[in-house]
């Protein structure tokens, strides 16, 4: 089968090395003329005038970025099957229609208030009580369009600073830790779920994601399993979906945002789990079984950022899985990803401050479960 | 680093696939004209007109196929690095001479002959005893340029069956298992061992290797280590070497024939080692860390031979893991390969059984560890 990807760049490329195994070829459609993906046929097309012969060449189509004009992923609708669907993508890329989904499935989300004008967000920062959290409600990720009020008097300089005509303010959550729960759903509608990943954050880049969690209540797992299995339900999605939340000191799941893909949090996955994130999509789009989502062994994920490792450091330590995109270095960008496969969760933590003081400018990784 | 890669079959698609995630980059001359990989530029040069171009885009060449001129080899070695080396591909593709380093290497084999005509055939059969098992001294793979001597009087037809100027004739073995043991070699001289694996073969065809082997005695992999050591070591070989060996009933070893690449009876390691066979043979070629050859579960790889299977009911196994190749089916070829991998190897006996159903002409596994 020909899978169409819409995006051309490292989640593609992942995806697309999952898929040669299971038989797959690949053509990706590049709206942005910035592709990184190296494997199978790329089709750039900035002008959006090559349409037509991405479609002539694929089978299914699916996608590796969210933020592509709903009108396009409609238009290929009328002639291949899109998974998942242009009713989740219109869904994801603007976050309120997703609060509002939250909301209408009962999932908790931290307080928010929507706002239109640089007055109604000092408004609403007085209402929530700051710090709060602005963000614009649509084209946001990796911490883009974003910004804390420390006081309702911030709120001037964040209105300009982000730009945005519309915005949604959030209450500051005193949480834990932020972690993620991902999910797949077949086109028969059965799903499955990874265990939950614990994911450390900087500058709003995810750096490290670890999973399974040794102090996870089974409880917990189960809460975030129901809340991300309404949201499939609900889009009657096909494929990958991600669901970030804050874990709050009393144990409870506020739903932060999702992403209708495969996500960074689930690289771990590769090396971790039985069936990686990017082979469970690919079986869902194409219809096939679903595979396991166990982990076989504690295991964490830490992101390269701006400036690449000396590979020979990194594999010269025990069970890494170096993972690296193809990228040109550039201040604040994904390059690649290493996966660190342990016995045990103290086995882990130690080996990954050997690891981290290998990646330039990491910081020092910090989970909850480390005493 | 761009990788050359002399064929492009199955093994160099698998090579290429290990290879991306560590930044690396492929272009495979195929001098055959019958590649079937798909991932990276090919250079079709049935002609050999093109090594130049070929040449300008690669650091380093490797092979994933040894019946290669050994001329060409040579050739481009005043060019650009090669790994293994010509003086490797020449051994390997010559029965004799591969023989004769066993030998000189005190690798005990099975006792031989070499013969130049049908009557010095007959001769042969008869002095080492019937059965006999000829062979091409060049060119031989998968059973192909292979006859068995049930008696010296099947000598002139087992002659015209082959069709070579030059045989090898050996004693036949009574083994009790065929095993391999896969190992590399970087290029500082370190050299890693995989569990010895069992291998069962239909029609001179590989078409399981189990791995590890819960009935292998120590002593076993660690005489195994020193033979293909000591091959590594005499050939200064840099990447990854497969020695086939028959065990006896009293537990010797005699080594059959070795291979100068990734083997199909290292299959197993991409879903069963820490490190698979690909990426370690790709790490020791470009003066990388080897990484650890270590087994996490029993696993058997299963080939899948000249006709496809359904995909859905393999993946609606546990634990299995498709590996095709995009060819197609025809007669005795190799498609693809299923990884089973399970806690224990009773389990794994279990659902290999499930599994070998579902593959078109699939002979009953049976392995000696089963009782």
């Amino acid at each position: 089968m020909n899978i169409g990807i819409l995006g051309a760049g490292q989640l593609g490329q992942m995806l697309a090395l999952a898929g040669y195994p299971l038989g797959n070829r690949f053509t990706f459609l590049d709206t942005t003329g910035g592709h990184s993906a190296a494997i199978g046929e790329i089709i750039s097309d900035p002008q959006n005038r090559r349409l037509g012969d991405f479609l002539e060449r694929v089978d299914v189509v699916t996608y590796e970025f969210e933020h592509l004009p709903v009108a396009l992923i409609r238009e290929i609708e009328a002639h291949r099957p899109v998974y998942p669907s242009s009713r989740a993508i219109a869904v994801c890329q603007n976050r309120v229609e997703e609060k509002a989904l939250f909301d209408r499935l009962s999932i908790p989300t931290p307080e928010y208030r929507v706002v239109e004008s640089a007055a109604a967000l000092e408004e609403a920062a007085r209402a929530l009580g700051c710090p709060a959290v602005a963000k614009s409600t649509t084209e946001g990720y990796d911490g883009k369009g974003q910004a804390v009020l420390k006081t309702p008097d911030d709120a001037p300089r964040a209105w300009d600073e982000i730009g945005h005509s519309q915005l949604i303010v959030e209450a500051f959550v005193d949480f834990v830790r932020e972690v993620s729960i991902i999910a797949v759903r077949g086109r028969d509608g059965e799903v499955r779920f990874y265990p939950m990943a614990e994911n450390r954050h900087a500058d709003g880049i995810l750096r490290y994601s670890v999973a399974p969690l040794p102090d996870l209540d089974d409880s917990v797992q189960t809460t975030a399993d129901g809340y991300i299995r309404a949201l499939l339900d609900e889009l009657d999605y096909v494929g990958v979906l991600a669901l970030e939340l804050f874990q709050t000191r009393d144990g409870r799941l506020l739903a932060n945002e999702m992403a209708p893909r495969v996500h960074n949090s689930g690289h771990w996955t590769m090396d971790g789990a039985v069936t990686s994130q990017f082979e469970n999509h690919l079986r869902a789009v194409q219809g096939l079984p679903l595979g396991d989502t166990r982990a076989r062994f504690p295991t964490c994920m830490a992101n390269v950022i701006g400036r690449e490792p000396d590979s020979g450091e990194v594999l010269r330590q025990a069970d890494v899985h170096l993972h690296r995109y193809g990228k040109a270095e550039r201040p604040g960008r994904k390059l690649g990803h290493v996966n660190l496969v342990a016995q045990d969760h103290a086995e882990l933590a130690r080996r990954l401050d050997a690891l981290a003081s290998l990646l330039p400018d990491a910081p020092a990784p910090r989970f909850s479960f480390v005493t």
